[in-house]
């Protein structure tokens, strides 16, 4: 298994956790774009959104379970953040290992698409 | 109720529907920020992220399933896509009724948070 991501579940690579069950990490990323800025993704290796299947649904749920319950953590849920997961090239996928981004901490800009 | 996604749903406001079932609804987004911009709602009035309820998991993995299905459908499944949802005042949320935005028909800019 060569992704970074599936190293990271396996603590073969290191990472700084945030949370952590047996179906889900999420850790901080290591080139933060906003002073929050913290990756959950699924143990299970799903590379993009494209492969979720039905019967997963339930477990992209939980992504933004995680998620919600990270923004309190992190005390930024009133205040606000964003949540983005990148598809693919057009979309700016970086690492084939389905992510959710969650930033915050600032005013972040308009939704920007270019 | 003074929600403009809910008159949506109820058809009082209309709306270019994309995807319909008992529980959730997909329309354009009337000012798109990328050739397709198309946002994807539960039916249910859900205010925001942080307002979902655990039971709700399987409806939040649900918009994610049709998230998917309307890229393909789009033809910008295998190109690539973004799907965004902003929280609150610093994510950018405008309509306080959740709604994922799926981004896609060009390549998108990195992800900017600012």
């Amino acid at each position: 298994m060569d992704c970074i991501f599936c190293k990271i579940v396996d603590g073969a690579i290191p990472s700084k956790k945030v949370f952590e069950n047996d179906r889900v990490l999420a850790f901080q990323d290591i080139q933060p774009a906003a002073p929050v800025h913290i990756l959950i993704i699924p143990k299970k290796h799903i590379p993009t959104m494209n492969d979720v299947a039905d019967e997963d649904n339930e477990l992209i749920g939980e992504l933004f379970a995680v998620a919600r319950q990270i923004a309190q953590e992190q005390g930024i849920a009133e205040a606000g953040y964003r949540l983005v997961n990148n598809v693919n090239e057009d979309g700016g996928q970086i690492v084939y290992h389905l992510h959710i981004h969650l930033l915050g901490g600032k005013k972040l800009g308009a939704l920007i698409a270019t």
